[in-house]
């Protein structure tokens, strides 16, 4: 096995290569002056399983295309499999035709992965693991809630509440509550397919005076964690953070999340930023370990 | 046989359905706040020739994306047959592995945009034909020269001289020179692998007190123009036009190729730019209307 790190990706590329004791082979990469991506595979990779971790956060149709040219000269350096580590996975959240005449986004991305060269998939917390089933190789989401709940846990912050801003998030609350040793509960939230608009409902459930840690996959432009801490201050909560796996924080968001008296933002290095205070390499580097003996 | 106009090349695209009589079905566009595209095929393509005409000039891997989403949405919408009207074409000239360790780029982003669910392709002015043979399905480059020397032709320009400035470019000038009805030459030129850097020679002709348009299929950063124009001065050429398929024109380009006293650039809608005066609809017509008979 040899891993790969992307030009997205370097950082975690070379912690997670260090983890297993195998060589990290340098991916060089260069953008010519028109915006042409170029890569060149500097190493041998032949008869190996050749690991490139590659987030695709944005940009992200750029980072897709380096991906599917790494993947394509470790094939032509004859690597024996081409697994991809693809922390932050774009297009997720477009894993349905929600209005006809849609693409399934992430489904033409999976199937223009495997054309390229991919032979398998790694991800963290993908938004809606039943969409790797349609993917066209095997593919496996990894979750890094226990490591970001482990670290509210060492902060001391036992017995938080662990809250999702939405109902599809709950199994992500319930498995933060598991290592913070407190109770969990949900919001409702609706988005509005054509304006994007995002609204919240409150729940029944008790926060006064605790501190919650509000838990979802991504971060974006922050406007559900900005509402959901609106009803949490009205709900008497005595302190609110937010953790989240991809901190995306297009724009404002970490302002905005700020503002509307979140204490504590914390994410992770799938999307290299300044509140990724928790690596995914430990995480990653176990999934490896079993794909390396397997 | 329906066209939809891709966000790239709406216009023409518009252009080639009025010329061919046939329906263009809107495709509706947007960018997510995080920088995701998102596409909307906004009417009946069933049963029908779906030809998507999306060029892939910069931002390209965007383009490339978006038209991989349509691909896969036109598909969905049970389209008999998807048809990839690229005029441009991005990473045609890594066409090889240079370099051990390259990616062959123009090889992945074929096999990829056949996942996405291209069944083939047109384009205009391919760097190199013979890269075509290597796509998953069928692949045909047209030529605009013709369309671009008889821009010159009518504005008197008969007998010019057609220059190619490069040796890879003779065919380009060749073709330039049956309709003009002139001589033509070229000029040999080397670029260095790992800096970029350009360097152009002259070879024996006669250009002196004659109007020269140099010919070529793209104009990107205008090194190889000016370089030329800087010779073409030195041999007493009377007046210096240059004339391209795709105009890049990268960064100051335009500004560089006029400081090198040529009069004027001409390019074609392949990508829209000030200097897009000729367009390709009527070729990209006729070759659907064959298809279509087809």
């Amino acid at each position: 096995m040899k891993i790969l790190p992307g030009p997205a990706s370097k950082e975690l590329g070379e912690k997670i290569a260090e983890l297993l004791g195998v060589e990290a082979v340098p991916v060089f990469f260069k953008v010519f002056p028109d915006g042409e991506s170029y890569v060149r595979i500097e190493g041998a990779v032949e008869g190996e399983k050749a690991v490139i971790v590659q987030t695709t956060s944005p940009p992200q149709d750029i980072r897709i295309v380096q991906l599917a040219l790494i993947a394509d000269a470790a094939k032509r350096k004859n690597a024996r499999k081409v697994v991809a580590v693809v922390p932050y996975l774009a297009y997720a959240r477009q894993d349905k035709a929600f209005l006809q005449g849609e693409a399934v986004s992430i489904e033409a991305i999976a199937r223009m992965l495997k054309a390229a060269g991919v032979d398998s998939l790694i991800t963290v917390n993908v938004h809606e693991k039943k969409v790797l089933e349609k993917f066209p190789f095997p593919a496996k989401s990894l979750s890094a809630i226990p490591l970001l709940a482990e670290y509210f846990r060492q902060k001391g912050f036992e017995e938080a509440f662990a809250l999702a801003p939405d109902k599809g998030a709950i199994n992500i609350a319930e498995e933060a509550a598991k290592v913070l040793g407190g109770e969990c509960g949900y919001l409702e939230k609706r988005r509005d397919r054509y304006t994007g608009h995002v609204t919240v409902e409150k729940k029944e459930f008790n926060v006064k005076d605790k501190t919650v840690i509000i838990f979802d996959d991504i971060i974006s432009t922050g406007g559900t964690i900005v509402a959901a801490a609106k009803i949490l201050h009205e709900l008497g909560a005595a302190k609110i953070y937010a953790a989240c796996v991809h901190p995306l924080l297009v724009g404002e968001a970490e302002k905005r999340i700020r503002e509307a008296e979140v204490a504590e933002i914390v994410g992770t290095d799938s999307i290299p930023s300044q509140v990724s205070k928790v690596s995914l390499a430990p995480l990653i580097a176990k999934a490896l370990k079993e794909l390396k003996s397997g």
